[in-house]
């Protein structure tokens, strides 16, 4: 009985259900049953080899389970209690995190920034796609699921909603705003809620795929536009009256669509990436008005830490948001392969799928 | 036909309509017919005597109108056009405005600060409960009405709106943030809807007028708390598991609704005071935790000019916010003495209400 | 060998140096022996039972000194490292520290502030005016002290320079800006220094102790006043051409300064409160402009863990300020009873005392 | 008596001294007899066809002076008074002006933002290196000079000091931050001075030129880094401990520098862009951690209006920065062809020229 089923690593394109052992929680640590997971669009970045990480290494990042043992000092938690942990995992006290850029954590070196030092799961330590995952620096981490909201219910906080909702805070979305969000995945459709959520007048959802933009409607989006039906950027600023938005959130990871967010912002205003890049980008010149344009383009990776995972689960509770449209395939932790085929061919109309071990 | 009717501060506990000349534009002014507007709480305490303003003043601050004539160097309208302009105006080229604090705009002198400098019709120039108002600096203070909104629709944008969000805006809402609301007159619920704007996960509106409470739900408030059923900080310490809100807003102007949202705000939290007071105030010393608990306590005067105006606008446009439960009664500007009376007794579950001249 | 020197709060009107057991370390703790410390304005409201401590408590928040021991979890450091820890001990894990409150630092519970819960050394846990100090959650709070600066060098950085320079930073300075310090004692002294490091054109130190005006111009002051000279707001608005200053700072804890620093500021302007108060405030209606004058009012307790630490050493590691002039007097451990009259008395011109064990 | 000496850009490489006719001031205006002036490197771009501009305009935008004439609607200056204008001047009343982006001022149509729109003199409409310059939109830009202060003393805030300073600003300088600035002309040197001003601990100026590394030390940098001696990446990770910097400041406006200035941040640090590029940028993959860094990239245009003068003119009155040593050469307004062609060539350790009609 001290071993488990789960998703493992092997070589590129291959990502199979194996038996590990159950881990070991040190001091500081948690171990976590896990009840649901999920499967994230970078998840198939290492299985197709496109982010590298350690054969045999369990991967996920989104984890909803029951706590089954608590390190010898961890406090103010108890066995049986219901729990997330976000996607990143800071240790709380990194330098990194008393800077207030948790989500680059560092080590307990001098002065402690790392980039993506805050990635954990599935990525330097073993991940959540499986019956068990060891949470590091539990007492920073771990955060109560507030009663009579369902696994589903929190599944997209640890890191879709945590993330798609920090490119409209990185963005500074103001009340009044227009804001563009380019590419409606799962990331793309929370920054439109994200968007709403912070107060935007105008928001235009671009994609091509019929059933995001539609569901980009319903999350709040008050304009969708097809790329493929005419030049983005002009029909961009035909909606905007030739004005341009304030905000543009790129939620892809492209030369196309960071291009074509800066080429709609109004001088002045903000590019928020989210994407994940593949390839160095180029900023042209005339779109950033030669360096003279106030033209901010930020970065961010996904906020975690328990006190997110509170406000997320906050913002669920209170009914400001409903993300459920988002949840569109169910398997257990049994057929893992078969959802990584789904999810990573993008079939059958899948936004995310829910795991249940 | 130079002359028009206007709702004239004559003295204390008497504002009647009057015959009044039909003002005349300067070169940087607007003349604007107005065609909707509305009576604000601050008219009633002019009426009453407690606000002192000139005898002889036309009172009113609230303009939806058509413009009727430009002054000779106003650029960028049109007359006939379809306008609103803010309760405050500032010039645009102040010290204060160009400090970024519009509303304390001041005189062309060298520094330029005069509190509530920004707040000129009804108050230092002739208001807008006429026939026609002349809006200074119209280039900074003209906006023009998107297509397809009714003057309802913006009615209030001048000043209730801008006002209320402003409560969510300086008391720095985030997403996730508990906010509690105290009092729900028509700034109270702006300010239920703006902290609902700017991603509050759980808004609590405190007031005792079941209709009141009832507009508050519409309009975000996860729950309302009545203040004649029980101390108002026990309930709301209890509704937010003993942690005390992030953000509690002031919307009446007394003693007990300040120390209220002082007490209930968790360490660290922000106050953000909209009322007007009468009296000095106190803080209590253990609220303010002796002056160690990392308290913000911030004011606001109704933001204004025409980016305010349009930013507003466009959220009423894009559906964000209905604001149309808030007007619960329709006057003729001949009827608007009868006006004046339901509102300064609050009769009849009014909210506000439209007068058209 | 178990035993050390300590400065214990006995009871009002006695703090007395006493035999103490060495303190063992935790898990996540480390053992500093202390090198050099200080006395702070708090520790005389401790003395004179007016911020009540339990008795046999050991007194003192500044530490200065080397790790002697580390607990078994904690990395990123090594027995012999000269260090610092803060006055404010944050966890790292809590949920204020984890929403940017560190100093407001809870308990391992749900939702976790606590008002001054930060403030542990000297008030909720044992002090460091002893030979040795146990510091909690080492690994968020220890700093390393850079080389080539000398202990007294850094002796203001736990608690002095830290609690003066927020003054400065939640008062949010800008370049330009006009700032009035009120009272020049050693936080005042620092606020100053901030103001001046963050871009303050012209600032204003108020007092009526020459000693600590002069060296207050010698921190950046570009003017001082008396405030037995003639009225303060008077001569503050005179000083500044009638236009009041942007940000004032209150560093004495009195109605008094509060009112002053709230009368001098321009409309739309900062009062940023370091002061300890022991009685209820009073905010005076006119100067609050009945509520519309656009004001702030902030308070902050110091903050603390390793990174404000690593900046402010880095501050004076750089040489952009200079506050060696504060420490006036130097005592042994031994003789921390002369040196706590002395400093109780304010007695020979002292600012701040250096204590070496 | 109604034409004075000018300075025009006739065609590539030919800026003449020619005879002008004196401009007439409108409404809004004020005519403004120039006392002194300068030559700014966007002249050198204008002189060598990088920047187009109309053959026939007069050039220069950094003007002191005395107020000739008002025009017929302006209040609250008097003829003869000494004044600045910002290099930038904005109208006040625009809808960017209204949004906080008033270097992009726009025209008086419905949203307001054209990029750069801000900058006008010696470039839209005719500039200063005149004998006068009609200012428009004078209320909002005309700034008295305080008593005691020279001409040369404030000829830096117009452009240079503005800039320069933004750099620190916009890049959100904190307390204790470590600092990169790159290129050492007039620009970089005031974005030393202001990163000092702004608190940063650590300040790295990088250049070849010995004479600019030795003002930039006089100026606040702690470190100077000759991009000749090494890799300048290693330079600046090895002076910062391996941990990178908090802020870069790029003030040349190519690749390298770009390129640089994002490769020595740490993750979550923020590139705060000055220069005037002439090609697309690229931002490597690896440097920008693929999008996952939390990185800021923010670019500034010279901020104006006469609020921005006064407080500039108010750091230089207070003595907290001293710009003098950019001031290098001195030359009458006829000989201002000789003074192109130095500072053109950089001939001679020049800085900056002070121009006198």
């Amino acid at each position: 009985m001290n071993s488990m089923k789960a998703a493992v690593f092997v070589e590129k394109n291959r990502i199979v259900l194996e038996e590990k052992p159950i881990p070991e929680p040190g001091p500081l640590d948690a171990l976590v049953r896990v009840t649901t997971t999920t499967i994230c669009g970078t998840d198939i970045h290492i299985l197709r080899g496109e982010y590298p990480v350690t054969s045999g290494l369990i991967i996920g990042h989104e984890p909803v389970g029951v706590i089954e043992r608590l390190g010898s000092q961890v406090q103010g938690f108890f066995e049986g209690q219901r729990v997330i942990a976000g996607a990143i995992t800071p240790s709380g006290h990194s330098f990194a995190c008393l800077c207030g850029c948790a989500s680059q954590d560092g080590p307990h070196a001098r002065h402690g920034f790392r980039a993506i030092g805050g990635w954990k799961f599935g990525n330097t330590i073993d991940g959540c796609q499986a019956e068990y995952v060891r949470v590091p620096d539990a007492m920073a981490n771990l955060c109560a699921i507030p009663d009579g909201l369902s696994d589903e219910q929190v599944l997209m906080c640890p890191d879709i909603m945590s993330t798609g909702f920090s490119g409209a805070e990185r963005g500074d979305v103001r009340i009044g705003d227009s804001v563009a969000v380019f590419a409606l995945g799962p990331i793309g459709l929370c920054a439109v809620a994200g968007a709403r959520l912070k107060g935007a007048a105008t928001i235009i959802g671009v994609d091509t795929v019929a059933e995001r933009m539609s569901v980009a409607r319903r999350l709040g989006a008050t304009y969708t536009v097809d790329f493929q039906a005419g030049d983005v950027v002009e029909q961009i600023m035909t909606l905007t009256d030739g004005r341009g938005v304030d905000v543009a959130i790129e939620a892809l990871g492209t030369q196309g669509t960071f291009e074509s967010a800066l080429r709609v912002l109004r001088p002045g205003g903000r590019l928020s990436s989210l994407g994940v890049y593949a390839n160095d980008l180029r900023i042209p010149l005339e779109a950033f008005a030669a360096g003279l344009g106030d033209y901010s383009i930020v970065s961010t990776l996904c906020p975690g830490g328990k006190e997110r995972m509170r406000r997320l689960m906050a913002v669920v509770d209170g009914g400001a948001v409903d993300l459920s449209p988002l949840v569109t395939h169910r398997f257990r932790l049994d057929e893992i392969e078969a959802a990584y085929d789904l999810f990573a061919h993008q079939r059958d109309g899948v936004l995310k799928v829910a795991i249940t071990p």
